[in-house]
């Protein structure tokens, strides 16, 4: 198989029928050149802070850093350390996890994963040939020439992706200082932060007392009680916003909101820095505050994201050895009709919020999700997304959402991926996957083709920009 | 976009590849033209028992009794009250709530809702001209036109769509005055009751109470006792089947079967007469009840139907200010396995018992309801329902289903509508899904062609007549 | 419908698109032919135990002991005695059987196995015309004559088919005197026993304690005490071994793993020789027992199945009368995110152990299964298995479990059939099902034809080869 290429054709992930084929390209090529609205992500903002900033090495820019990818060979047997994780302990030759990642690439085939490796090294990289163990060391060479040129760099990329907004996550104690550094650096990027206060909110984490610390140093507010923890958070909430930040984030894993007192919520949060807070206390805690996330998202127009149901660091063993983000984070059942009634009762009625939930669980989309979407004025859906964020994922999401809660309680595409180099794939393939179902439902009369042009835009930049509200700002 | 059409061609929703697409119209042809059964629904029988009735505006015809239409728009902000909701309490201008609904009917597109009324505007109206904020007042001239004229009278249309059989849902406490009426008129139509006890066996429903006493007050037996409960509901169910009704209808809101002794199940009664059920009680005794319909189900032979799994007036609020079927009945978890197993150990043998389950919840099709559906004599399935009877909740029906059960232990389809304008653009819908399903069989030589024309027919006719039982009627 | 023949085209079961249909027979050709791996399943060893073993009559092939088959009657309100049921006590002509499943043979269109019937019919017995009412007898003649004859003996058929190697399922407490008698008969078929020790470690089954016994007696170790049944399961394990077998398997009804100290396992084993052990004792003793087997089985090298999800006997009047295997194993929810982490921390990071999960509850195929097979170098997933293996089903599976878990953490095609004679007709199923699955991804250019044809042999023959540890015997 020496020789072989990477199999990129212009009309790739349609279906086979030449009438569906032709329509999806035509709705395609409505939204190919269209720019990239990344509202949510983990890409790292020190990338663009500094305008000589560069990716590393091969191995740094793709393996190391995303457990999406070295997962799969930690699956097969591999040692994570033979992929050069953890960063800067495992295998020091990135020539030699290189070829690692090389000699097992094949079992990325008929993965999304497989599909966005593709198009970085052949769009991205303009490298033809097909990765494998024999190619991998005149790959990794040629991979090392372009890393080391200015077009390789974070911010020439961001510029020839034609990236228009980006968003990345960031601690409600974080400094900012990368935004900082972006915004006085007179560049044209936009990158955004957005605020997760999950290190302060969750009582249980491991870090939780000294986060609550650093809250209370940042803020100059002495966090030691209910009231003082809503301050600071809400003085955080208006840095980031003057930082640029449109939304906030908060990982749901324990999934049941419901609102406490202010004496109840005093009581677990000293029980908390007592030491003594039990699991159902963090999880009734968590459940308060993301209604109070609400309330504060309703008189500060942050929009409110939720990612609902990964169990988190499932691998204790590894867990132990590594820390987090080790590829074993493991979706479980979840459920949204009684566990955000408390907070739709409450603020779901109010139009001037918006609410974007995340599942894992696809058995909730067409049950629970479609049809809550589909009434409460605040709620809408996130796209398919981690595991779901593949060709067959993203059409189970459209085909079990849209008949239901119809394309306008959706919210566009979002790659929540760390790996910059892989968001145009991510975007491309998103945009692709939806041409070809809006031409599924064109080819069988199930929408006009006058429904279906907008459509497209709708789902390729339209829907993102209007429920992050980037509308508003630029006037358009 | 103005002057755009309705785009209904005669092969419409059929796959895009030719064979299929062959195939699936030579199936549809031999069933577009049968009857309609429509043995399970929620048209008022008011419409058919005065030959003069009329539906009122096109707001009241196709919007304001319709919560599955409004929905749509107050999940985008839209408040209820400018769609005209609540009957005679929103918006009065219609031609208001009409443009309205005009300016935002761009929100159905890719749903079943947007379907089934392209069909109403363009088959049944005869209106070529989109829906649309410019079109709006135009299109709701026409329709005043012919809502005033005899042939969109409900009995002209009645005819006009060949309906064999339509069986409304009427509480255990309703006269059945106006199907009384409907007999006593002479008039051809085949319009039935059918048995709904749920307002006086939950015992938890606001008005429980009030109707267990007009209950007493139409059977003449004091209903203050578990055995006069069901002497009553057994009268009750006798005069329903002197006035035509083939089945009950039961809203498995609780999803246990479980029987209790006699004396059980009147210390439930006794407490909750003295107003101190709790939710444990109505449910255990709700899970009796279901035991009990099977046993006179079995005694008088009407067919049993429960539909399990949706979250009543999930939005308190809304249902405090405009009360029940607002939009907000939302689907949770459903189990079937171990909720059913005390009825189906008793009752599920007995061929004499029709127990037809409609589930809302998709992901026990093939894990749960297949596989006992596939065993137990009396257990059938509904079909693909109200949240998932689009082109796509149809389709994942079959083919989740079909492998397990096989055919025919499943009923053919129900509309369950309350828009009786929208029942053949509902059942033109099912039969062109299951014409397009049976012709992917079909070419992927799954079935042949002889056993594809029967099982067309089946699904389009023969199986809902049979599983209501009206072929033993007819003597067909 | 006389004169109608069985429909087997040489494409069947592929799409309708020409273009993927010639994809999918190009690769279908690459493993037509490959010799069948059937490591799971329930042939009756004793049909090769002796060379002159036949089938007895055609209602003893296929009906009477197919509780898949018999099941459909059953559900359409046919006694299972009319059907030969239970075996020498329902129906003794077996004409009159054979006519009743010719009857209702209809019953099967559209489900897997009137395709595995039909291949057994058609490619098997060579018999064209269509089983019905009317052909009832005169296939019967036929497959009365075939069945007589030396070519339709079990051992001639095991070499028709091509089989490399079959793995029954067997008791710990089997002699396995099949097995040895084919040894020693110099027959050159594969056949390998499966060691399943779930009557001996499911505390409340009937006959628990008579099992024991029996083990005790088997291994002269008196298994009184928790260490000694441990003791005497090592010790079957490993005559199983000698005997051939490759892996054990048992029977998930509970889901939860988690270890118990020796002392409280002991505890909980006397109480139940006591006759004294509750369900929950059960439930512990048999998710310790699962731990235990993990780490057997990294001692000894036998790979480790186990099938969760089925609750057995669910109709228990039809129980009480029949006993089990009557078609009335029913799925129920599955968990395996929490139920399977406390084994997967402990072994799941071992790369020696393969620990393969089979699951009825698709809706944990994307959400918990293949994640955690993603990450865990020890867990495979079992294929699409049971309800699942039709063509929807096993499409399914593909679709919901590749994108996250890759091809390479699944275990190939598992026939898991009673029925000899449809072994062929099931991997040929499968075999299409994948080639038609690897097509559609090869005309969408999301795999290119290279992989593609690496992959088709995977799933055909390779993965199980592998899984099982085949290929480490023959050093292939």
């Amino acid at each position: 198989m020496t020789g072989a290429k990477w199999h990129l054709p212009a009309d790739r992930f349609f279906g086979p029928d030449p009438a569906q084929r032709r329509v999806a390209m035509e709705l395609y090529q409505l939204v190919a050149d269209l720019p990239i609205i990344s509202p949510h992500g983990h890409v790292d903002p020190g990338l663009f802070a500094d305008e000589n900033a560069t990716f590393g090495t091969p191995a740094e820019l793709l393996i190391i850093p995303d457990h999406y990818v070295f997962r799969m060979y930690y699956s097969q047997g591999i040692p994570l350390e033979a992929l050069g994780v953890p960063w800067g302990k495992g295998e020091q030759d990135h020539r030699k996890v290189w070829q690692t990642f090389a000699d097992h690439f094949y079992l990325f085939r008929g993965t999304p994963t497989g599909i966005w490796l593709a198009y970085v090294f052949d769009q991205v990289f303009g490298i033809r040939e097909k990765l494998s163990g024999a190619t991998a060391q005149a790959i990794y060479d040629q991979m090392v020439e372009k890393l080391g040129s200015p077009e390789f760099r974070p911010r020439a990329l961001y510029d020839r992706f034609n990236v228009e907004v980006l968003c990345t996550t960031d601690s409600a104690t974080d400094s900012l200082q990368h935004h900082q550094a972006i915004r006085s650096s007179g560049w044209k990027g936009d990158i955004r932060p957005t605020f997760r206060p999950d290190d302060v909110i969750h009582l249980l984490r491991p870090n939780w007392r000294p986060n609550v610390d650093k809250l209370s140093e940042l803020t100059g507010i002495e966090v030691r009680s209910y009231p003082a923890l809503i301050q600071a958070l809400e003085e955080r909430r208006a840095f980031f916003k003057v930082m640029g930040a449109v939304a906030t984030d908060s990982d749901g894993t324990t999934l049941a909101t419901g609102e406490l007192s202010p004496r109840e919520a005093d009581e677990i949060l000293q029980r908390a820095f007592a030491g003594g807070a039990t699991a159902e206390d963090a999880a009734r805690f968590f459940g308060h505050m993301l209604m109070e996330s609400a309330r504060m998202s309703i008189e500060d127009g942050l929009v409110m994201q939720v990612h609902f149901g990964s169990y988190r660091n499932h691998n204790q063993p590894l867990f132990d050895r590594f820390g987090p983000d080790m590829g074993c984070d493991i979706p479980f059942q979840a459920e949204f009709t009684r566990n955000l009634r408390p907070l739709l009762n409450k603020y779901g009625n109010d139009p001037r919020l918006t609410f974007i939930v995340f599942a894992l669980d696809e058995s909730t989309y067409s049950r629970e999700l479609a049809p809550l979407a589909g009434h409460y004025p605040a709620l809408k859906l996130g796209p398919a997304w981690w595991f779901n964020d593949g060709i067959n994922g993203m059409m189970r999401y459209r085909q079990r959402v849209t008949e239901t809660a119809g394309l306008y309680n959706t919210v566009g595409f979002t790659d929540d991926t760390r790996s910059f180099p892989s968001i145009p794939a991510r975007h491309d393939l998103s945009r692709r996957v939806d041409a070809n179902w809006l031409a599924g439902l064109v080819v069988r009369d199930a929408v006009d083709m006058d429904d279906a042009r907008e459509m497209i835009q709708d789902t390729a930049y339209r829907l993102a920009k209007q429920a992050y509200k980037f509308d508003r700002e630029t006037g358009e």
